[in-house]
């Protein structure tokens, strides 16, 4: 492993755990599972890592680059599709270039990692992109929305041995589960052998654009809300590996939205 | 249907009735379930059916006699084979005959009920015998152990024409649970499309006989404590049928017990 390399892994480690400490800030933006605890903030360090953001579709990217920023990363420039979304974004980040395009930044050398939380449909083909072009890549979830993506993801990934992270916010940015953390390792409980997790979700419709309920764009609801409750089984029963034993997904009470899944019930068999 | 008949199931409808609002009776003395919320005592009514109790095997006995007995019925005779067991209900229930056998219980014409917490396997084939007698039964859950107990159960019941009930403390014993249904029924929650039901489960070794750590006994974790949360399922969506989708058991920590299940998990798909 070559230093380089290995000082941008302990980069993202370090970014992420002091995201975590400081849910707070991007519970100011929107993320829901942010807002449950508030912590004093802390400086952020001296900028040491250079960083882009492209796609903006959901407003996790906020919490995303805070993030990043907290942990020394300097925000250099972004590009989005939509111009309304660049836009809301340049007046956050007035530091950033706007990008005219992808490439633009995916040939910047100077960048090391980009962040995106781009439609979930298009952000396995994106990170892979990033990787080819020798830079890391820290997504929202869900971090890809089928198995072929995943394994395509996983090809280029030991093939240019970059990163390809996912920002789970409700165990890395929500301070109870932090301390939930904190107490499993500590052996408060004793071995966890199973995690219950719900995960209502806001479906405010007539702010959402219309790929939010677009099963091939989203992914399903297991896949985009799901995510964290498997991420947080994983975590907790200290699983590298689990086996989907069932699931059952539904549209119980949106027939306006065909595409949609409103109810989805799943259950993990892991290996910790 | 005869008039007895009828008068049989009105009497049965209404003790459970009964012992639904009157849980904190019945939970001065052991069901855990029962002790969430207290009312004010509601006098007995005047005796209207006759019963007797086989089988003593589990503290809930004393839950299922305390209800038939608000809802009117006289306890008049009780069997069991354990000395110990029978000592401690004929403290409890002075007024009730001690018989010699179960067979004498059987046999006594002016009995129209039996209620019995024996050993979980013994259920079946005891209710079975019971309606062959021409008399209801009312069990503790589960109301018996193997899919072929079922079937048995049902050719019998559907034969006599007598009732088979099972007393689901967790929902007709916990005012919590009563007053939940009220307010689903009342449409306070819009249509009910999944419930979680956790069943955490005191192990008390000490105090346990053999048969709570024997699967052929006790039915297997599943059958025995998470048929509360099947009832409540079936409750609570209106379903009258349902099917496992899927289902785990394990024995995590209990290499002592080989036949303990100390883990458990399943997911259900109703028709509600």
């Amino acid at each position: 492993m070559s230093k380089q390399r290995r000082s941008r892994r302990q980069f993202l480690k370090s970014s992420i755990t002091t995201a975590a400490g400081m849910a707070w800030v991007a519970g100011r933006g929107s993320p829901a599972g942010a807002q449950t605890a508030a912590a004093p903030a802390a400086p952020a360090r001296a900028a040491r890592l250079k960083f882009a953001a492209i796609g903006l579709n959901h407003g996790h990217i906020g919490g995303q680059v805070d993030s990043v920023k907290r942990g020394g990363g300097q925000l250099v420039s972004f590009y989005a599709k939509e111009p309304d979304l660049a836009d809301a974004f340049a007046k956050r980040y007035p530091e950033a270039k706007r990008a005219r395009s992808e490439q633009e930044i995916l040939e910047d050398p100077e960048i090391k990692l980009v962040v995106s939380a781009s439609i979930p449909d298009e952000r396995a083909p994106l990170g892979i992109q990033v990787m080819k072009h020798g830079k890391d890549f820290m997504v929202d979830k869900p971090g890809m929305t089928t198995l072929d993506q995943l394994a395509q993801a996983r090809r280029v990934q030991a093939e240019t041995k970059r990163i390809y992270s996912i920002l789970y916010s409700e165990r890395l940015e929500n301070r109870a589960t932090v301390k939930a953390g904190e107490l499993v390792k500590a052996g408060a409980i004793g071995r966890v052998i199973q995690t219950i997790g719900m995960g209502p979700h806001r479906m405010t419709p007539k702010t959402r654009p219309a790929w939010f309920f677009e099963k091939e764009h989203y992914g399903g609801i297991l896949t985009d809300i799901a995510s964290h409750q498997f991420d947080q089984f994983l975590f907790f029963t200290g699983s590298n590996q689990a086996e989907i034993v069932a699931s059952q997904v539904g549209n119980v009470a949106h027939p306006q939205w065909p595409g949609l899944e409103d109810f989805g019930d799943v259950m993990l068999h892991g290996n910790g």
